[in-house]
């Protein structure tokens, strides 16, 4: 693992801490976070459900906040997100796990942030095009998740030491996914550069992809109206909204879902003349063991959505950046 | 409660079984189900999560079957539900509960079903113009929901008595609420009948109403682009894409996560110039103890929720009994 020293021992002081705890018991880990950061947790999350018997559960973060759960407490891991690090709803929910005698956990591109400073084990992490793969957030996510599946998993498994490895995979496989969709998706932003509605589908590992896809990239930075349908809800009653010029882009997973995915998408292109598919199971994911690769494909696919919305915003002349409400006024 | 003996009789056989599971400990609620009986217990499963400490988690059918989580087995207690009994992913996760020995309870409106036969403690309960509320879908559901509670929360609490014996005022309440709202929905219908895309709004206890809203009766039954955006998470991606004529459906909930509603709405209302609230706090809930208001407030909501669609599709010239797909072909 090539995370820089500084990080591997803010990770390394979180798992100690996972460790202390699990001698007396943990009962619930907790990710909380708001839009793109919530979102970002969501395989983690998806991937405890699968692996472990301690529940697991995500909630945005005033949900936690206002609707506190009942097994919430001291015997708790909670893990918050947030890239600036002042996100007030992520913020008080580190104070909340912090207050409680919870493992409060967190994860932030700014040092010595309200966040940073309101959980017990902060975390920090690269960001920007100069960035090493290894010290960005998706990376050091999955450090700490993998550290924490080898202290608390029932069965010890070569799964948690195959997902640690995978890290060093991880840059290679990102740029080979975003070079082999690099042409499709400059055609699909020109194809849906006068589109208003976009969906977007997934399920399992890469739903949460899905979802930041719609609400952050679709959303947020174009302004566009979008909803992410779960694979497995399509057919009970979005389907309905399917029609030939109806746009469509769909993760097809490479995991246990999969075939959910597969069915939504057999049905969907019939209908629609518009549906982009990012299969998962055909990216190059050389050096990335095949017990963990479910839970690395959505990180892949984050480059290819990258690459189709960058086309989007450069063919509509809409920049990433551009905000009407965001950053521009209280709220 | 003035359930008939039948279902009485069914719900009380479920709840011993969940009394017997609780001599050795139950590990996990599943609530499992697709589309709009998914949503109809969305309520419950935010229910489970503030009242008990044992984990409840709810997933639409398939992302349980295929992705099924680690916890399930033969401590858990797993409900579904289908309407018509022969949803085959709810099928598919009733038998793999029965099988797996966890309690297994399915309600359905249809006896002798695929579901009825797949799961070990079917409940019916009744629907259409004639049907008694008591002995509709959500008095069942809730009927056994706090019957759960009684048996296995921490702390005794008169809560529970308190939302048992709410049943006998749901009619009540409904229909003052329907009353109450019936010139406003109608206004609504007509207004947005040229609409493309409405987004609904609701967090807590309402977030699944609004969700049925969006995926069920606009999506499925209107053939409208919609979504269903949490209050929470609004602020944190999908609020940059409101604007003057913009329609967006909000209901405010009475209990725990109401900020979260108020702070969207106050927001919204400030861009869109085509709001409508549905506030549950000012709902006449009279016979409904304040202790369990919370709960029973979208289940109130959803009598608006009807009416607001019925006036759409008039408008419209749209039944909501009109569908392309589902029920046209096999998928």
């Amino acid at each position: 693992m090539n995370l820089k020293a500084e990080h591997c021992s803010q990770i390394e002081n979180a798992l100690s801490a996972v460790a202390e705890k699990a001698k007396s018991g943990i009962n619930h880990f907790y990710f909380v976070a708001c839009g793109g950061s919530q979102a970002f947790m969501m395989p983690v999350q998806y991937m405890f459900d699968r692996e472990i018997t301690i529940p697991a559960s995500i909630y945005t973060a005033n949900e936690f906040n206002y609707g506190l759960p009942k097994d919430f407490g001291e015997r708790s891991v909670v893990i918050t997100c947030s890239h600036s690090g002042n996100t007030p709803e992520t913020v008080s929910a580190a104070e909340k796990a912090s207050k409680a005698g919870a493992v409060s956990i967190a994860l932030s591109n700014k040092e010595d942030s309200p966040l940073w400073q309101a959980a017990k084990y902060p975390i920090h992490y690269d960001h920007g095009p100069d960035a090493a793969v290894a010290d960005k957030s998706k990376s050091v996510l999955y450090a700490l998740a993998f550290g924490i599946l080898k202290i608390v998993a029932e069965e010890q498994s070569a799964k948690w030491e195959s997902g640690i490895r995978a890290l060093d995979a991880l840059e290679r496989a990102t740029n080979c996914a975003a070079e082999k969709y690099k042409s499709a998706a400059e055609a699909w932003g020109k194809k849906n550069r006068r589109d208003t509605i976009i969906y977007t589908m997934g399920s399992g590992a890469s739903y949460g992809e899905m979802y930041s896809f719609s609400a952050c990239l679709l959303m947020e930075m174009q302004w566009l109206h979008s909803s992410c349908i779960h694979s497995g809800e399509y057919f009970h009653g979005p389907f309905e909204i399917t029609d030939y010029d109806v746009s469509f882009v769909i993760a097809l997973g490479n995991g246990a879902t999969r075939y959910l995915d597969e069915r939504a998408l057999a049905f969907c292109k019939k209908f629609s003349d518009n549906v982009f598919v990012i299969d998962e199971a055909e990216f190059d994911m050389s050096g990335i063991d095949e017990e963990v690769r479910e839970y690395y494909a959505p990180l892949i696919a984050g480059s290819v959505v990258r690459k189709m919305v960058d086309s989007l915003a450069y063919e509509r002349g809409h920049p990433l950046s551009v905000r009407r409400y965001m950053w521009q006024m209280e709220y």
